[in-house]
């Protein structure tokens, strides 16, 4: 049965993928699962259609037959624990990249995507620049202690799993600051999970769907 | 085998058990499995015995033989998924409970643990009420969604499951405040958590380590 999953109509990164459905469509990628998108306004998101698949009003959902999920964490779980490809067979190696899964969503993001927030909507606020140096100073040091973990590997823990597709979709709101720049191990990181042929479908398919409701 | 965890020698709380460690003796304690915890100084989180089992210098870890884990999100998973007693045995409930687990710690968790950072951090920045709003607005709404969707019912989906107990450890940090009392239909829900058994030998657990170190 082919999901389903939602999308922003209008991108507000115009087409860059950083929102979240992202993440999903990726993943839906290296398993190589077909699915739909159903592109929704920032209206129709918060319309009680929308609330009673997602609580909160925001993208992405999941929809299979019976099943609806929320929260871009758990869809990428839900797909990579019924397909092969984005967690290893070891329950070891598999449970550890599940913390990776966690470490990425709780510990890298929040700094990283309250940055992105401060810089929209607090660029006039009297609290703007010591508020960004703030962000800045712990989002260096989660950086330093991932690529301290990363050394010379390519991957978190071993091979590519669903913990490296959530912490490079997080990274990638990073792109073009010192912050990620500044430190090579991580830039190569983004750049080689960004080379994967599923990264490259699901990025031009998120972009496709940006560019025909821009022209609509 | 019984497991390890870490937490912290102080607890920056003084016993209130808002610290992660928390989320992972009551997982525990839900399924009936015993625990050990190993308390660690501010100082040795960052040495590199620690950084070894948490990359970031954190607490809590699980070691139980040759698994090492971090992420309370993450521990509490492993521990819901190898015993009963934290997730449904259908699996769409199941899944549909695993949204909730990162929920609480994705959309909850993010602006209500800043907000205790500001007001331990910044209550002599100018900005500082300005701030405290802002960031009170955003959890007002998420409150208000979380509040509509749970309603009548007394869990979020169905049985009491991980992703419960995730949504209320987030949810204590606004004890006390009118963000959390005025809206009876949470603080009850809070209420009916820490009434379990296995909640209330977590705390007392917590409690009683904080009590030793701090006699110490």
């Amino acid at each position: 049965m082919t999901a389903t999953i939602t999308a922003f109509e209008r991108s507000p990164d115009r087409g860059k993928g950083l929102a979240r459905d992202m993440r999903v469509r990726w993943a839906l990628e290296e398993v190589g699962q077909p699915y739909e998108v159903r592109l929704l306004s920032f209206a129709a998101m918060k319309q009680p259609g929308h609330r009673a698949l997602q609580p909160f009003g925001q993208i992405p959902t999941y929809e299979e037959g019976d099943l609806s999920l929320f929260e871009s964490g758990a869809i990428v779980l839900h797909i990579a624990e019924r397909h092969a490809g984005l967690l290893p067979g070891d329950a070891n190696a598999r449970a550890r990249a599940i913390s990776w899964m966690f470490a990425a969503l709780t510990t890298l993001e929040p700094p990283i995507f309250e940055r992105d927030m401060v810089r929209i909507l607090d660029r006039e606020k009297p609290w703007y620049e010591e508020r960004l140096s703030a962000l800045d100073e712990t989002i260096r040091k989660r950086l330093s202690d991932l690529a301290r973990h990363l050394g010379a590997a390519a991957w978190l823990d071993g091979a590519f799993s669903a913990g490296d597709l959530l912490m490079v979709t997080v990274l990638r709101r990073l792109q073009g600051s010192d912050l990620l720049e500044e430190r090579p191990t991580l830039a190569a990181y983004v750049a080689r999970a960004e080379a994967r042929p599923a990264y490259r479908r699901a990025f031009a398919a998120q972009l496709a769907d940006f560019t025909a409701s821009s022209a609509g």
